[in-house]
């Protein structure tokens, strides 16, 4: 097992699992059966809307002591709706809460985005939409500061609740503003990252900053084509490259996806429902990728994002929010 | 002459003369033609190097009675090695001086890009290599949050040394992060735009916020042969498509360029060394692109930035700063 090592020294599994998009009635299992497969890295969020279930998987391995909890890195993510400092710890508590979990080893903020608030009392999770009942519904902002918001990180860190903070979905320059304010710096990045989208110079700049970077949705278009967010034509699995260099390794394009992601400094968070998959996917370190595969690879790069909130928030919920441009 | 208005109800001019890159012995001649043929919006900046040279040619007009002061609107910027809170006035005032103005229409940030402090006695302007004569020059960068030179700036409107104020080559996350914090709003983003990086969500997100957008580099490529950051093959002078529009529209490529940056309602502020490109470029204000064209002309879009410190820094400063990834 290949190991990222934060600026803190914590070493996190370069593998881990995603876990947005696993239906609640299969995640207590599959969290189990990735356990005993040996993940120790799992991917999870407010917004994703399992996380009870994920902690019953947890709890399940924990119970058969499949593992430790020390063994475990669990993430998960402050949702937009609670980015008022007022609000965060409330969200981090509730996360822990639903995860069966005294302490997360990190949380993240998970956009540079804020909604109005949403009681958890009235939704949870919030979602986009400030009221989904509403004759015309739509995403509500809220003007909070990136600061205050992390301000009220840094007390989960001092209070316990949390190892370590982080970001996702944030580019340099706003990164760079952040790092220059913070008292307990991001330990973590996490952003899409695949051969359609390497962000090469976001990748060198956190390399340089000892921020660690998690790759989610590292297979590329995969998770969009339900969510009509991809064409089956942007599909990274049948490109003739990947096909090719799995040929050469002999590996399935997915597996040359995951190490050639592990392989330039990333941890890889891929999704499955499926526990063969689950198997294929953490079958990465015992192969690589040559300099000159890499490159081949590295070189599909087209600055294809597929989860642009500029793109889906206008798409999925009539309204206008860019932030990457 | 159309206008572009900012949320002040200042209006200012859609078409300015961009001094980047005007050589010093030509520039106050050069402003004073230009102020003769009709300018009235120029686009200054410390690190030009020629504001000295602007405000003689300013001095000029003013003395011949060319224009009053008040008709004119005048651009500088905040060099990167003047973002602490403790330099920005004295940079402000170094501007004034130069120019030999009492106050400022508009003062921008340049970059989102914090350098080590140079004393204006040690070399003015300072531009990217903070000691160029050390055996192995480099940027040297400080760690300067951004909110931090804006409260700054805030002041110098206060003060009454600027009208307004606003940031150059910020992108969308950045800029609302700062809109949340501000005192004082930003009236103008500045940033390359042209056919090739139309950035159609940014210009968006500012029409909405009511934040002024200026083009700078709204011919593409033209400013960059001479320093080897744009290939003679990008041009988009000679573009097929933009070729065969002047020609419907009996024009130059290069008026056709600027009608439609000034179409999508964004200032533009050309550079010409030459009496009658000054005037070429003025006369864009008698015809008009039709939706097709305006549309053909945004399809060309591919996201090319030509000034992108995160490339430049590294070829030609031997610095890895990225700002846009």
């Amino acid at each position: 097992m290949q190991k990222i090592t934060l600026a803190s020294g914590t070493n996190v599994d370069s593998i881990g699992l995603g876990l947005w998009k696993i239906a609640n009635d299969k995640t207590a299992s599959l969290v189990r059966s990735a356990i005993e497969i040996g993940y120790r890295h799992f991917d999870a969020a407010c917004d994703y809307g399992n996380e009870i279930e994920a902690g019953e998987g947890i709890r399940l391995a924990l119970d058969d002591g499949l593992v430790e909890r020390d063994q475990l890195h669990i993430t998960s993510k402050l949702w937009n709706t609670f980015h008022r400092p007022e609000h965060v710890r409330m969200a981090c508590e509730k996360s822990l809460a639903d995860l069966g979990l005294d302490y997360l080893d990190l949380y993240l903020i998970h956009f540079p985005i804020a909604q109005k608030f949403v009681p958890i009392e009235k939704r949870y999770p919030p979602g986009w939409f400030f009221d989904p009942d509403a004759a015309d519904p739509k995403v509500e902002s809220d003007r909070v500061p990136i600061i205050d918001t992390w301000r009220a990180m840094e007390s989960l860190v001092t209070a316990g609740l949390v190892k370590e903070i982080g970001v996702c979905n944030f580019g340099v320059s706003l990164l760079r503003d952040l790092i220059n304010q913070a008292e307990v710096r991001p330990a973590m990045l996490q952003v899409e990252m695949h051969p359609y989208l390497t962000q090469q110079k976001l990748l060198r700049y956190c390399h340089e900053e000892k921020i660690g970077v998690t790759a989610f949705s590292p297979l590329g278009a995969q998770s969009y084509f339900e969510l009509n967010m991809a064409e089956q034509s942007e599909s990274l699995l049948v490109h003739p490259t990947v096909v090719s260099i799995a040929k050469e390794v002999s590996r399935t394009p997915a597996q040359v996806l995951l190490r050639w992601g592990v392989q330039r400094g990333t941890a890889v968070v891929p999704k499955s429902s499926r526990v063969e998959r689950l198997q294929e996917n953490f079958d990465i370190f015992d192969f690589s990728l040559s300099e000159s595969q890499m490159s081949q690879i590295s070189g599909l790069d087209q600055g294809r994002r597929f989860n642009d909130p500029g793109d889906f928030c206008e798409a999925a919920f009539n309204t206008f929010y860019p932030i990457y441009e």
